[in-house]
């Protein structure tokens, strides 16, 4: 007998409560009943995004809305800005690359951090920017992208501020409005609760405007299909994806009753305790700036980081991340995101110490675990 | 105490054992597990569509798939022909004009169908076509377009041959390599038996053979990432929508243990049992050549088609659907596809005709079921 606990930084863990809503019997997308569940998931997402502008629910994963954003405000040839620091950073840029746009990377190491300042000197020396693309919570490395002072900053230069926060969205503070962000694209399989493959996109007035000249050619992406028939029937242009739908629908509600800020606490107090764990077990952690969605360490010298992750699932049933790309193997992910409580957080705490100490890496059986105990006993 | 049997042309039913399927505890799409799953449904799909070439499963709806198939093979300025006889000919021709296709449509009224000898015509007076839009079945009117016929005239003139199917896969014969067709793209929610969210796409080597010219700018939808993707790993190139994925690969299952001779059969007999239903019931079919997936019939003079629709909901809790856009309130649509058996046609017919009959048509209660019943009795 073996339980499975999914810790990947998405898709996540599933609510039961959400899962089961699945199962239930089809409906038709184009009815009164289901024109009342979008209405609900527009309410709740503009809520979790922090905007009272439009929001757009996209049959695809983040990916596709991470395209909606560069489709609908620029045009081929157009310059814009990208801050690449991990596998998500660089999607971004490829994105913008097969749109033909004019990409001017602003590069920081993987782990490392684009800031506001690095923001400001490229926006300095490329004055004739048309937007600045930023992951929020960059997943390939754990890091947190500062957009609270980003935004002014790009804000006072009068570019747009397109933003992905596919895996970070209800796990940690999101302000679109307050901090000028103008496309904001999220995914469902993360703090959302449901699996993929759906996403929302918000979009400001000032990515209206852009709309105007953008001049890509785009369709299932097309923005314009969405706000029509939004307003004019509240529904989604083209048939809506019902069965993730009702889940996410499901799912923004038990945030909801949970209460958001509470949500983004509970993200913040397991990931302390994930990260006094790992510290307390001698980790190095792989990020600056860390996302309270997943905990991010460095393997050990001597240690084979692939063999942990797979140790770590086939011994003891719980499933984390290691590295992509150019980390592969040489770092462990740990998500505390979305359906994920303080029993998450100290099974993936003991599986790893075991795992470490199996492999002959030097840490104190349960001493990880003990270290965010204490963090959990403080704030009980 | 109310049933509620959804009988629209998509989304369709979902079998329990399929429904089930999408409340399991969420797995990872990078994982062998999930591997198989996927090679199990490139395996089916394959055969359902009649190719042993490319398939690619997207994370959108079927409109997602049309966008792909002239995204990946054609650039800007092309000329292309788009058969129109419905909403969906109709939607063709709007993705390839939102992508500045110059676009020659070959245009029949609602419900007429648009024949090899038409797109031959059109072929000689466009020989610079690049490529031939068709919609499989039209669900907007029930009419099915004759892609054996028109297939080798496409392929004569050299021109790509580029169908929508995502209403008829697995609900009408497909020989997509047979047929010569090149971009072949379908939906999950209708005759493949799940909720809304998946297509798939089929892609000849000829469909390869234009990428390599298209200058249409891509992303989400460039099946180059598709391929080498699967062809390095056995996966999607950006996250799979999982629940979606496990569900078709359940339902697919289920259609392999039927035997798809045995499904295109019993969606035969369905349809003709429901198309003699409404005959006896003395209304008139509002398409030529009737795709076995739904029967469409005109509403008759006097008779409200928005509160018939109503009605059978309401009253007797079968959902059908009505007209769309040019149509709406003149046509009824009863699908029988997908998860549909006799006991659907029987309910439909039933509903039918009690709605009929109170809305002071002439139908005599009972002679539509009854039709249906003597087609049932001829074939046990």
């Amino acid at each position: 007998m073996k339980k499975q606990i999914l810790l990947t930084p998405g898709p996540s863990q599933v609510p039961p409560r959400v899962a089961e809503v699945a199962a239930r019997p089809m409906i038709h997308h184009r009815t009164p009943e289901f024109r009342e569940v979008l209405a609900r998931i527009h309410k709740n997402i503009r809520c979790v995004m922090g905007t009272t502008g439009d929001v757009f629910i996209l049959a695809s994963t983040g990916t596709g809305a991470l395209e909606a954003g560069v489709a609908n405000t620029l045009s081929a040839g157009d310059k814009v800005l990208c801050a690449v620091a991990g596998k998500f950073g660089e999607r971004y840029s490829e994105i913008c690359q097969a749109f033909g746009m004019n990409v001017v990377e602003i590069v920081k190491e993987w782990g490392g951090l684009v800031t506001a300042s690095d923001v400001r000197k490229a926006l300095e020396s490329h004055p004739d920017a048309k937007a600045v693309f930023v992951t929020h919570s960059e997943t390939s490395t754990g890091a947190l992208h500062p957009l609270h002072e980003i935004g002014p900053v790009v804000r006072e230069h009068g570019a747009l501020f397109i933003v992905d926060t596919v895996s970070a969205l209800g796990g940690v503070p999101m302000k679109m409005d307050e901090w000028g962000i103008d496309m904001l694209a999220a995914g469902s399989q993360k703090a959302l609760m449901i699996g993929p493959g759906l996403a929302f996109l918000g979009m400001s007035a000032r990515a209206w405007k852009a709309y105007e000249t953008s001049t890509l050619p785009k369709f299932y992406f097309d923005m314009k299909h969405y706000k029509k028939r939004w307003e004019e029937k509240g529904e989604t242009p083209f048939t809506s994806a019902v069965t993730l739908c009702l889940q996410v629908d499901e799912a923004l509600q038990m945030i909801m009753e949970e209460g958001l800020d509470n949500v983004i606490e509970r993200h913040r107090r397991l990931s302390r305790a994930c990260k006094a764990g790992a510290a307390a077990l001698g980790l190095e952690f792989y990020s600056e700036n860390r996302s309270d969605i997943e905990t991010v360490v460095r393997v050990p010298d001597g240690i084979d980081g692939v063999a942990l992750v797979s140790m770590a699932q086939e011994r003891f049933g719980i499933k984390l991340s290691g590295g992509q790309a150019q980390v592969k193997g040489k770092i462990i992910r740990i998500a505390h995101m979305g359906y994920a409580t303080e029993q998450d957080v100290i099974l993936a705490l003991s599986a790893l110490e075991m795992c470490l100490a199996r492999m002959g890496f030097d840490a104190p059986l349960g001493a990880g675990v003990k270290a965010a105990e204490e963090v959990f006993q403080n704030e009980m």
